[in-house]
């Protein structure tokens, strides 16, 4: 039998993103889709009033900051924020993030503004 | 600012899962589940005719079938088996994976039979 389809391998995908904070789409899932990012630094304060939203991390250490707490992700953790919660993401050293949420969600939410990412970009 | 939210840890949810091919819920993001399995050995032939559904390695070499060909998925990489596509998971050695569907799908598909787990089992 031959194996003629590939999976798709995070790392070989990270080595691709030159730029911090601009998520990269990898696959769908319905109506869902899969993006690799490297972060590093501080982000906004922003929710997603229409979706939650899933942070899987595979390097570094990742912290979500709420109005009333914090979650810190560490490579092999998961964290879904609950829609409309608002959060602002922090990495102190640069993490490699897997995220997941609907087709059209925009990084910023709806908060706007000039650490918005170009949407839908493939890699 | 106290750390009041726990992330989702995939080692200790799997140290939980004494049954193979038993799929766990871990988490929900709209109507999505994310689901921890232990799978070793030959599933069966079925296929989802609602829905895509994602594979994501943690540990282990998961080989899955298709009519046509095969994908062999690794820790650090993932794979999305469209809807509708007939598929035969296998594990030479023990796998730990991370599935990703929609809430209510059967491990066995439409194929049914004494393979089928019991859903939205929670861990």
């Amino acid at each position: 039998m031959a194996s003629t389809y590939q999976p798709i391998r995070f790392s070989e995908k990270l080595s691709g993103i030159k730029d911090l904070w601009q998520p990269r789409v990898v696959a769908e899932m319905n109506d869902d889709q899969f993006k690799l990012a490297r972060i590093e630094g501080d982000f906004i304060w922003h929710d997603h009033p229409e979706t939650d939203e899933t942070f899987i991390v595979l390097r570094g250490e990742l912290r979500i900051d709420f109005r009333d707490g914090a979650v810190t992700i560490r490579p092999g953790e998961m964290f879904v924020v609950p829609k409309g919660v608002e959060h602002k993401p922090f990495a102190e050293k640069e993490v490699h993030l897997l995220l997941i949420e609907p087709r059209g969600v925009l990084n910023t939410g709806h908060a706007g503004g000039e650490r918005t990412a170009e949407n839908d970009i493939w890699i």
